[in-house]
């Protein structure tokens, strides 16, 4: 980043690119508010109660418009927050601006280095108490678990197993992570123990980071419990389905301005976000060829009449490459040094290991960078390919990410969330949950009249017919909408 | 139906409409083999071992060309099989005969009578043994529930609980049920018993037979272990979905002719099978209106465009009216007395009482007969609309149900049910099961090359990363697809 | 055809499949009449006027229920009409024996040979006066010119010039054409130069037809004033494209009920007919590959997302082929032979010799019908394809054609020119017009009400910014749309 | 614009933002012409002849990445060239700057001031002579027809006709058109004489500028042949409708990130702008109202599904609305204080009095800038609208336009324009001409290979049935594509 614009406050409490954007920001919030009925309804219905009063709320989450307003819902209902991005280019400077001008701690720009980036989230989750002592959130919202991640390990260090920390192999990140541990662990030490004695749960927003989760908890070591946010189906179902639909073309767009008709593009991975994508680039009159490894998601792309076919066999005729995933290693360096020239790369994932940009750096193509965010390496050959926010979220990366109206779904979850985990601080178990269907219909409800939806009621009769309440659920745990 | 066409056996061992079609119904049976690789790769894999080899099995599903391959497939690895249709309106009188002509017995034909249809079934549940002693299946293929809702009311009966049967209120449907029972417990006494006795289970197809089913468990009367066949994502996501995007129109078209284009259409519900149909309506031209009551499916319907409102909303200026919800009295009387001049009203969900045709019949609206299953109902007022097949299937009534290649799928895990519940005949209680994912993913598999599907196969580390095994299954339970 | 069911008027006048089935046939009209506002609206225009009085005028256009309104509609406004089909297998048999029980003469049911086909044209086109004389039309309603082909060449002939008459080549049907001059010359001595005496003027239907005449005019041959229906906006841009969008997927589910979504269609030629027909292939979630002679249409196909390639690229891996070119020998045997087991093979443009289907038969394939207009080749290596009505329009070979509501404008289009020609009878010269855009504008403008369209109307201001008429037109004259 | 930016080069010979952004506008101008295979492949056709050597052309038109590359491409084959942007809101200022850096007169920048913007028209058309004579362009690149209307305007005045430079009436704009002339006529009396009797053409890129030339050649003041180039096929069915299909949503989202899917959006006209338009917002999920006059459109607006109603219908429930006619006064005060609250108000045609943006800023709503090109006025109601770009062209004004490969198309046409213009400047009369067929097809025929696009090839048996030359073209003129 610009090292001349980033604004530090006077008492350390905040980090953002340039505090004179607050103003901006708060105009964009304003008409954000608009377009997030789900949000405001839920901070008007418990204005009074406060159900999350007092309580000390670490966020991770992409510092974008949208998200500020998450945030003042959260502090809105009572919550005490501290603020980061999860992912280097993913801020809205005049949004992170707009935040921290109300006072809210939050440390987030676009174009963080990595080193960076892991020392906002430490900021985000420390604490300090009235007495000085320095702990954490008593609540994690967190997109991708990078937060959980590092109170895992942390405490896992101060348990005394420093097996990880002193392992020599992973990624260039994940060394970062490592000497960011051992440095608070001479720095502060005993911090984890106590963030993890305060520490109640962690509502989760994203595929990946969900995984994470489940995975650690059938290791038996979840720390919380847990509310898999991502698949409330007005997550998943909206958020990664018609945001990527709305989203990816604007990255691709203010990237390189490319005419998306008559283009082959290619879609690795047909889940939501897939899907979504694949619509997207259709819409725009591209030719869309999807690669998948699970038979089912396979068909589906094939009843949409999508061509389904694996990535080798798109090398040299097709013009766009986009990694939804969460996977890794989907585009290698050999797949780039072998596309058609000038060639577009990018991924709508969470992690930027879809595509092997280590691998790409280190081959030797010349780099060229043609404006933010926009890479152009040329390799050997001859032949170039345009690489978009080195890998990472190329909607947030190259746009703004996803439109308010359907974060306002993903965030009413994530509020609804983490007052239901405070609630039931003291009966839930360590575990995975997922908000019960008739939060999510409710979620579904909140936004419908903003859009002039109406919703035809069930007579008693007809609710007996089908064994249902007139007032929901209306389906069994395994539909899948 | 025509009396002089319809064809019984010398033997009572099949009646179909006309046993001189069963040349040209193989000729399309051949056809259909030809679109149906997910059942003919079963007939190989199981053709040595015959894992249903001497199993009696009575089907009750709609007699088409694509069932009678399941028929031949269910034969092929050893069952001994009798089949009725599981709607009046929905036999291919071609498909019928070629099964008949090849010594299984069928009892089914187009335009059955009720009485006819519910004779029908108890002929096809209905088993001679070497001694005579007349029995039942040992497994079962329902679709819509109605052979298992024959034996558990008959069994209820013989276990001395005759509220039901000799209950006066129920539709016209019902008391034609209950004297069919009454029959029964005069002619074979003791029958039901034996029939259960024998019975070990169930695969049931389809969303409202389904259920039903869970509605029988949670009232803890469900004999026999049951297989939901319908919530296979392989068979939900693509029997109810793109079927009905590819037969609703069908159904439309041999029906009336009509210019789609331009016309305003109402789909009621959103599940898959309203989906499929808002599709398809779209995808020609028409401007498509979705009513719903479940705010989630009503705000996927808003994400792709539709304007969703209520019916009342409509009246008057929709041309087009399609039910796909599971429900009843969906489309009132009052409803179609204020449609639009020649409003066009059709049923697509299971069963016909989701337009209120009774009351219809007993308004005193004048019934014009265009053509088989088109009939013509003129109100006092003058106004008239078109009800087609009666209220029953659309698309089964008026056109020949949905192509062989998404049937080969739901068939597919017909079959996969059938030979799961012999093989754990043993093991499964009386609940409802779903396929395990396993078996999803490899229907789906079966089905991927005839339409040149290329899968990407994951490297053993890309498997490990995402912690699953190479060959799958490669998503959580909870996934939506 | 089943020779017991052809139905002859006791006079001669009529030649029908079945004239029991007038009542079904009414049923239809007025179901029809409904959707066809324009031909509606312009018969009560002229109620009183009645401009066509008396005038004797030979119909040669598909005999289905639309055209059935399209000769009423005439009846209506005066004229004296006689009918024959324009393909042997596009009569729909009830609509020739609604109007046949009127006492209009018209000669045509489904599935005529070709020898019964001429005859019936020109069956069509002999008026006997009171006196006994056999004369011809004043005006001729023509599709694809083959009256207007006959008149010609039956006139060359009395005019000296049996060149043609007496060449060996061409196809067989010409053949048949020469047969029957011959035998009229024989019979009838100075028939054409009293037909054409009288003949005032003909309105040609469709692209092929309109190509004809323009050839011949170019020529100096063409005899009379013709007007080219086809190219109003109101026909070419409605009935081409939105009615072959309807009516394609029609003619291949009743011909096979064949699934559609994950196949590969092959759609040759990417007019206003290859256009509806991909769109329509699309929708159902085929993928569709275009090809194209012509740059600019082959850039509106890669601009739409459809691959562009020749078809010798598509064999072995295509599912399902339409022609819908105007040109000939698009699918050549060799073609066929390279195709997938089991390809679909059809054509949708106005002439069967868009498919070699002559090389098909005599290519020692082994032919099996399947149901009628639904063959099977075999070849020697065992591949097989399914060839579609011979090789003519798939939609009215198959099913019933174009919805009434496009048949509308493009048949209101023929009264008005019909009415056009005979006012303008003295003025006009011997050759090809267009009917002027005001004509077409209110063309459209009477189908607007049906279906609920507001019309917004322009302030004189505005009128004058833009230099037009408030009332119209409004587009200059090679304004695309 | 941002005084301290602006760069004057020193010998006055361009005014752009900010000469230090060429390098970033050269690698996008790289990155162009990969995307621009027609204008590359005339460079290189013309490099050696230099059809354009010496000849002097002003280009009036959207200075953007694109233009650059067809400035380029017209300075490659010979041409003298000098620029001025089209629009106070549509230059790319690296764009400029690229050119600029180059030695190329050019004289434009984002955000000019209506006096600036007519200031610069009149640079980029003074051309000084060896001996010091400021003279004019011998041919004109016009888009909107503004240099076209300031030679014709300052030629009546210099041959005496003051009456409409004296004239109070007309807008501010038009005002300031006056003053200019005035300024010119006392600074450089004569100046409009000499520039008329060099100017020897003009090619025009859009539908209004079109429009105004037949206008005024009816009029019969035309002084100069014109090419009406957007009535190529290539360019009126390429870039008014694929073009705005990318570029609509792009200039939504950068400006407001609005979600689109789930809101009403109207678009006023459905010519080739709004079908591109529609097309767009529906695809994105939007339910899209069409508004029109024309009969014809507004039945093809509701074949493809639209509701088509008039804007006073849509008032209360629209979010958004685009106009695209080309006539004025489409949005009135009176509707915008009558929509729902926070809609959104755009222009994608021509001119920007399709909005009534006087009256709006009359009405004494309180404007609040979000940021440039993004403006909210609050009614005295309390109700507001968000007006983009000041009701200019949203594509370029909030986004950068239409991307580069479908201007490849448009600006093919104007450089073959002015070769055909120069060519013939003996020979053409002052009327307005089409671009012949050959060339059109030549045209696209340069675009094919680029994405892969495999043309058929006529044989000659083919050719001669179709009456055609083996190499096109291959439409009969009045052929609507």
């Amino acid at each position: 980043m610009n090292a001349q614009l980033k604004t530090f406050s006077q008492d350390g409490d905040y980090k953002v690119a340039d505090i004179t954007l607050a103003d901006w920001g708060r105009k964009e919030l304003d008409i954000a508010e608009h377009e997030m009925p789900g949000l405001m309804s839920i901070r008007k219905k418990h204005a009074a109660t406060k159900p999350l009063k007092g309580v000390r709320v670490t966020g991770s989450l992409h510092m974008t418009i949208q998200t500020a307003v998450l945030i003042e819902t959260l502090k809105d209902i009572g919550a005490d927050v501290r603020w980061a991005s999860c992912n280097i280019f993913s801020t809205q400077d005049h949004a992170a601006a707009a935040i921290a001008a109300t006072g809210t701690p939050v440390f987030a720009w676009k174009g963080e280095t990595l080193e960076e980036y892991w020392d906002c989230t430490l900021d985000a989750l420390t604490f300090t108490l009235a007495d000085g002592t320095q702990t954490g959130p008593e609540l994690v919202v967190d997109d991708g678990g990078d937060v959980t991640l590092l109170i895992h390990k942390g405490y896992e260090l101060e348990q005394g197993d420093a097996s990880w920390v002193n392992s020599a192999s992973g990624s260039h990140e994940e060394q970062i992570i490592k000497n960011l541990l051992k440095r608070v662990a001479a720095e502060r030490p005993g911090f984890w123990t106590r963030v993890v004695k305060d520490w109640k749960g962690v509502s989760e927003e994203t595929t990946t980071g969900v995984h994470r989760l489940y995975q650690i908890a059938e290791q038996g070591k979840l720390l919380v419990p847990a509310i898999n946010v991502n698949d409330s189906v007005t997550k998943s179902k909206f958020d990664n389905l018609y945001g990527c639909r709305e989203s990816l073309a604007d990255g691709l767009k203010r990237a390189l301005d490319v005419m998306l008709a008559g283009k082959v593009a290619v879609v690795c991975g047909y889940g939501d976000v897939g899907k979504g994508s694949a619509a997207s680039l259709r819409a725009y009159g591209a030719r869309v060829i999807v690669t998948e490894i699970d038979p089912i998601c396979a068909l589906q792309a094939a009843m949409e009449g999508y061509e389904v076919t694996t990535i080798e066999d798109t090398l040299g005729r097709a013009d766009i490459y986009v990694t939804t995933t969460g996977n890794k290693d989907i585009i290698t360096l050999q797949h780039m040094q072998a596309m058609k020239d000038q060639a577009i790369v990018c991924n709508i994932g969470h992690f930027d290991n879809e595509i092997q940009v280590d691998a790409l750096y280190a081959s030797g193509a010349v780099k060229t960078n043609i404006k933010p965010q926009v890479d152009k390496f040329t390799f050997a050959g001859g032949n170039s390919i345009f690489l978009l926010a080195e890998g990472r979220l190329v909607n947030l990366g190259c746009a703004t990410g996803h439109p308010s109206f359907v974060m306002s779904n993903s965030f009413s979850n994530q509020t609804l969330a983490q007052i239901d985990l405070w609630a039931n601080k003291d009966v839930y178990e360590a575990k995975v949950y997922i908000l019960p269907k008739q939060l999510d219909e409710e979620v579904a409800r909140l936004h419908l009249e903003k859009i002039g939806v109406k919703l035809t009621k069930l007579t008693q009769a007809q609710a007996d017919y089908l064994g249902v309440a007139v007032e929901g659920p209306y389906k069994p745990e395994h539909y899948r909408y």
